[in-house]
């Protein structure tokens, strides 16, 4: 157990040339110093909560049962927005309140969710602008050294949604849009493949007044060619074979996506 | 003991993309394979000592007391410069005397500062470009594993600095310069919060003609409006209430800022 | 030699933005939860399988014997390139076989290198675009907790080279190219100082039409002035004292480059 409880990982917009991340790993190694500690990501661009919830449900399902995930996009910094720690039957997930944790939360419902508001586990004084170091950093450290969920603060039962996650009423028109677009060019929009009934058949997505068949492989299509897919993130992606679809169809964050069936 | 002098930092102008960073922490574990190791920037722009400086200052007083910080922004590689390491409070810091290391312990006066002169603790051959490798890594590692600063070389009195920290002769007339831009577009200047006396009331800021107010948070002016207010790393800072103080105001490292008083 | 295994490090062009190094920490660490981790670089350029290959041999010297060298720069995931571990006197090296381990095997001649072809030690599903997730990381993690060699697929004996590593039939002209680019502007190019004979002197490098002086050290030549000289990594590197070599002679990856003696 508590070797479990030793993976912290971090997934922020802070960038790497700043202290800030270095400032939150020194605090948690200053409250428990057998942390180990991995980045996730701190190139989530500014204060894109979808993209660092996107990010963040990707990566942490390869981690060990038990692991810390902190996430900190918070452009509602020192406004009235709570912040969270949850327990779910793969980990914990501290962060801000603002949909970040959603995406992780949708898929695998917490046990428990409790507010950070017991100041004992707060670095003082709090900034009004950096709660990674002085709220979100100490209670990873803090639950990693053994200080039980309750100790926090009270529990709650509702967490801000970054996006509907409501199924479409049918499946002749699903409607999203691009939510992510990683380093290689690829779109990855918000349609879960789970809205995607598999007797449906002969799909085709629309973006940008163009037809794109759903295929199982990048190759499926000519170089060159758009080619929409299941990733491995297990969301709907539009990609072009040996390119960046992104550049190729125009494609940016918010592009309106449909996916039309032959139903 | 064994414990507190596990963590050693890295602060480097050696970007993330070459193998220098890599190098540095092989070279660590190779003397010290328990080392923890902790990256608290590479991205510091190349040469530039005074953000090195900063960004050092300002992650370091996170961490637990004894930890090992390593700072390495040397333009002077090579040069006649020394290398120093030095023993304060709150742990040790290891780096080229170029000033690099001078608001640290401006702020944390050093019980002991020894020049790094003694070629055991080298890695040989010596590169005349990589000291960061050959001399500083493998300090900090022969420290971490129980070498005593005695060891390492004579001891020095003096260190260079990077700019003069004397308080201005009077309170009407306090100058600076902007010394610092982070990821967000907040320009901190090297004026000290401790240079402005409590006693002095309506305090504001000059910058590019233009007079900026002093305030407690960034919300106390409205969206898009620029206020000056005292950063978690206790020097002043100019920012834009949700926006980029320096493409607003044009701000870049070195223009000059006064504060002028009501006195 | 417990302790010796632990360390593995990660060499890879996935970026620092998405989830793919995260993902693979994840890997490593629900397999073997003791693995300590470092990053050499992520920011190979998209592709650039040479690049990745100079990082790789220049900063796994650095490290202890026994190290676990991951490795994955893979433009042909998912086409029917190799998987191999090589075993060498410096430790492991798990990556495709695309030539991106070929500079560290050809320094340091492997005693085993075999096929990672064994599902047992994949992580399932196996995905047709990360195999730096489903495969190497998987390889390592494995290594690291003591899986023997023999267990991850069949021997062989060749693995695929970047650029032909013979030396030339004469020492009058030696013909090689700019392979590598690094954050200061500094040319690497292909030509080892191994094919330099120590008996032959006046040596020009000849690059873009222009000639250049081999020397020992930066220094040798006015500031602003181009020189030749072989870096830390022992190939011929041009640069240019004080500024970027890439920049001021319009060098680019592929620039050929020629060696001339006086003989």
């Amino acid at each position: 157990m508590k070797n479990v409880h030793r993976i912290i990982t971090l997934t922020t917009d802070f960038g790497s040339s700043d202290w800030f991340v270095g400032a939150m790993k020194g605090v948690i190694w200053s409250i428990h110093a057998n942390a180990q500690i991995a980045d996730i990501s701190h190139e989530i661009p500014p204060g894109q909560v979808a993209a660092g919830a996107f990010v963040l449900a990707n990566a942490c399902g390869c981690f060990p049962e038990g692991t810390i995930h902190v996430a900190v996009v918070d452009p509602g910094v020192g406004s009235r927005r709570a912040a969270l720690i949850a327990h779910t039957s793969r980990g914990f997930f501290i962060g801000p309140d603002n949909g970040l944790l959603s995406l992780v939360l949708n898929k695998d419902p917490p046990k428990q969710i409790r507010r950070l508001e017991n100041p004992r586990f707060f670095r003082h004084p709090v900034s009004a602008t950096f709660h990674g170091r002085d709220i979100f950093a100490p209670a990873a450290a803090h639950l990693a050294a053994g200080t039980p969920l309750a100790a926090f603060g009270p529990r709650v039962q509702q967490y801000h949604q970054i996006w509907t996650p409501e199924p479409p009423a049918n499946q002749k028109l699903i409607q999203g849009e691009v939510c992510y677009i990683d380093r290689f060019g690829n779109a990855i929009t918000s349609i879960p493949e789970s809205w995607i009934k598999p007797s449906v058949s002969e799909l085709r997505l629309q973006v940008k007044r163009r037809l794109i068949p759903l295929r199982n492989h990048y190759q499926a299509v000519a170089v060159g060619q758009p080619v929409a897919l299941v990733g491995s993130h297990q969301f709907i992606e539009i990609a072009v074979n040996g390119g960046s679809a992104v550049k190729i169809l125009g494609l940016g964050l918010g592009t309106p996506v449909k996916i039309k069936t032959g139903l």
